[in-house]
């Protein structure tokens, strides 16, 4: 999930208390309030109420971008331009051409490191299933099934938010999207996607054309087939899981979500409480992230993964967002362009 | 699953010793080995190489019909018609037309019983599922997931099966597509359909327009959605499973597969074994099936569904696999007729 | 457990309609009103209430005692006595002398089949525990730890009850016990034995010597161990378990106890219910235990445990009740006979 | 586990690089070659050969103690007296007399902070139980069951250690009888302990007097009952789990151990891997213990837990110990004096 502010504070006290090469110098938030709330919690770092003032910060040598997602890409391209390494959070843009703009800007500073924040590509439990395909142990990987699910908000938060999201599809799968893109190799051509979806909970979200609840199909040339879901009325908590499924094996990650190890035994039965948010779920996967982040910058080695495949999600998110509105299933050739009718 | 022969003795054998209110007291086989092995294995039964001779066999009241697909809808109809009770295995036929007339042949016999043989419907964990929902646990059910996953075959039977069974998701996941009928309702009516499939172990499934792995979405009028997956390479074993989603919460069946409750804690890990077929998954549930069928039939009390879910089954089975092989997404309105676009 | 009276209903049940081998030709009941209801639930059954009436049945074979503790070895006697094979609920007296005295009356009729009903050794997981660990997969089996855990009872059934148990470790643990006999080797002998116990739910149970919740220790000539726990108030279910730690792996039965396969996701958590007492743990090994005794009887071959276990399993089951009561450790030599002080 | 020093750099390493507010300014080792690992691990750190010059440290204002554990009093006393915070691994001792000397010098500066180690305090899902119960969800906590069970070290570098270590049960079970004391109430006050053992793969651990697999029970004034295991051959890995038991609720803390949340679904049937040693168990805890350690020196606000528990743990575990070596069971009045027969 991708609820903006308090997550650019986690990112902050990441760096600044849980990253020890790093230096948490400077800071933005366009909000007095949260300037009020860094004077207490940030004590070593400048806060600036302007993005600008901020990137002149002496000293200042790379930037995280975690603000809302219609200001990700500017703001990243400003920081690449003032020669700042970036981590900008996902997506880059919820417009492909946008998110593309940030990998051109990119390509022009080929010695500052830009990333885009998947935070599952660094949480051990999907490393490890990598690992593990990787060794060969479930065969050739051919189908990943993959969701983002979020706990109900009984606010209807996402409702507003739905304005800038981008959809469904872009906001919460663009990390299954992302998965499927690693398991599968960065270079798996689409073939067909299609999606559909309900308003269960929230039916205003129509008005910006989301849904509360899709399932989405990518089909990739090659023969390998993702499938997605995501939601925004899980009752018990987040539940984001994965499955990539091979021909000799399956792995899966997080089918059986909990929180702490914790089991109740109680009249009603054998109960344990989940993760209430994706940071319940992937804080570590955040401190991970900020470290190797901070470790590329400082020694010049190479990031986990390309700034390209942010693109690529975003145009499978939003192919999977017009799916879902126009009721059609869409179809490309083997080089990835758009066909107006099935080629089989 | 459904490989005929070896299920038609599981048949034949719980309603011989595991249901004490009905006798077996006739079989049917055209293979004279299988009639060899149930002169040992039924001693009490009289076994026929000619299905029409048993059908005269005196007292007979009721017949399992439990042959090859291709067969099912015929030798019901000829129960039905020497006015015997039918429990047919599923599904009725591969074909829409034919499912229907054994309908309508069910119709003109009102005093018969006639069950399809959804067996899923007589799982203890599936109804415990139903009735918490049935509760208002989960609030209005909305989104459906549920698979059907047989664990590789080597031999590849499945290939040349594969001819006559209507392919994979009239073969497999007839069942899910039948607890979509279940938990939305069968008088649920479809919006639209699309599927996509894979043949990552047995290529020469194209032969018969079947893939291995298939993944298809079911849109209902109403703000429902119900998807499918189905597999035949399993590794572990047979991994049936199940989830209701509501407004208020959700309920899984099978998440976590298990044979037996126990666990080996070995230097690789801590293991568990799951059952290498749908049998070892639902042989309770046959034996709950012969024993309400037999009741229904001895009481004349009525049946747990209505046999024309069996035709809708087949219906949108065919439906998604029509759309495999086409790679189009098919259309229906509000009534359920077939359109050529998308109705919004 | 044992509570006696639902328990004998049961076995009449498994034996009159899911055991296809065996026919109930005749049963026995103190009271009318069980009578009555054996009339309509046991229609091809002649019951009596006179258990010496109930021998005289013409043409009955073998016998099931399954009344309360006190009357299981006489009623065993009597009927071995009169030439019936046997299977006798578990354990066949508080008393090991009058144990012994059901083995002696067997041993006389060597022709005749007197099994001793520990139900788990007829259960899939504990079979299937043994086997790995007979196959060799974890070493040496060294430590065993085993609990028989009873729902909690509001009514206080049980401290009436307790009048006759024997108390806590000869009516609940005696499973445990005889688990350890069958795991380590019924040949193995005692070393020490020591056990402690509180009232926490029901504090009358010290009127008859015994507890709600024990915990004892067996230590083997040869090194190897075994420990029980034992309650009578769980608040989710029955939760009987067992481990077997060898040298090389650990083998766990029902460390996760479940009902049916279905998990509930809501505001609270995740959460499954358990049996709710032990024959919805394990009536399946009751009907195994039904089928095999049958076969047995019928066919004349080996029974799958010896007979004596079932007194060593109540000698140590009294020699942990005495330890619980005098509060001391007590200890044998390596023949087993019983010691004042530690050998070392 | 108790491994020292491997444990030491780990707890430099949480409090250099992972404890915003303390800054790691000195440390010792009596090893070279570990002073010359610091240099590159703890660039900030000055590394001292001799714990008393490290005491002289300028603005040295806490200490904490991972050294062996034969040296831990000493040490701990040392920094007391030099006006020092102090973090001391668990057991002060392996002598009650010892342990309670730390204790006695801390009572003379009660303005310093003076804590035992006790990680599984800091852990989030003891804490989440602990709650629960605190919140009355259990009624009273009655029996407490809790393991420490290490992974196989073939090294058998456990047996050299065992020479120092105090035994399984002052080593291993230090933290389970810790819990004991937390969820019972410090107060509690011991009746009796008994201890069995074995030694199934380290038989030379006799000689030190000690065994790789301990069983023993402590029975508590009050009617409450802690039993324990300690192994030193698990194949799996680290399992160290406890149930809490009540009148009216479980609480289970890591009944299903697991590492990471893969699942691997194999031919074998489904695998997880879990944790190698406690390290892996426990290692934000430690990271939380450093940081509430911290927070409480810097704020003087109140430790969670008093350190005389720490010599009430040792003594427990000492008594444990002894029964296992003397073979005889111990007893303690109601003021907690050793008694030669059993009080009842």
């Amino acid at each position: 999930m991708c609820r903006s502010r308090p997550h650019g504070r986690r990112h902050a006290l990441n760096f600044a208390n849980r990253t020890p090469r790093a230096d948490l110098v400077a800071a933005f938030t366009p909000d007095p309030k949260e300037k009020a709330w860094a004077a207490t919690a940030l004590p070593n770092t400048t806060v600036y109420l302007d993005y600008d003032e901020m990137l002149k910060h002496p000293g200042l040598e790379a930037v995280v971008v975690a603000t809302v997602t219609t200001a990700h890409a500017e703001q990243a391209i400003k920081a690449i331009e003032a020669d700042k390494h970036v981590l900008c959070e996902k997506p880059l843009s919820t417009s492909v051409e946008i998110s593309q703009s940030v990998v051109d800007a990119a390509a022009k500073k080929p010695h500052l490191k830009v990333m885009c924040g998947f935070s599952r590509r660094f949480d051990a439990s999907y490393r490890a299933a990598y690992d593990r395909m990787d060794q060969g142990a479930i065969g050739r990987a051919s189908i990943l099934r993959s969701q983002t699910c979020d706990k109900l908000d009984p606010s209807g938060f996402f409702v507003a938010y739905a304005e800038f999201s981008g959809g469904i599809f872009v906001d919460c799968n663009i990390h299954d999207i992302d998965l499927a893109l690693w398991y599968f190799g960065q270079d798996s051509i689409v073939k067909s996607v299609v999606a559909m979806g309900i308003t269960a909970v929230q039916p205003e979200l129509r008005r910006h054309k989301d849904v509360d609840n899709g399932v989405g199909i990518v089909e990739f040339w090659g023969g390998k087939i993702a499938y997605f879901y995501s939601s925004r009325m899980m009752a018990a908590g987040q539940h984001d899981m994965t499955e990539i499924i091979g021909t000799d094996g399956k792995l899966a990650v997080n089918a059986n979500p909990q929180g702490t190890l914790l089991e109740m035994h109680e009249p009603q039965g054998v109960r344990r409480e989940i993760p209430g948010d994706y940071y319940g779920r992937f804080e570590h996967a955040f401190v991970t992230e900020a470290h190797e982040f901070t470790a590329a910058c400082l020694d010049n080695t190479r990031l986990p993964f390309k700034l390209s495949g942010a693109v690529k999600a975003v145009e499978i998110g939003c192919a999977l967002q017009e799916s879902l509105n126009s009721g059609k299933k869409i179809y490309f050739d083997e080089t990835g362009r758009r066909l107006e009718a099935p080629k089989l």
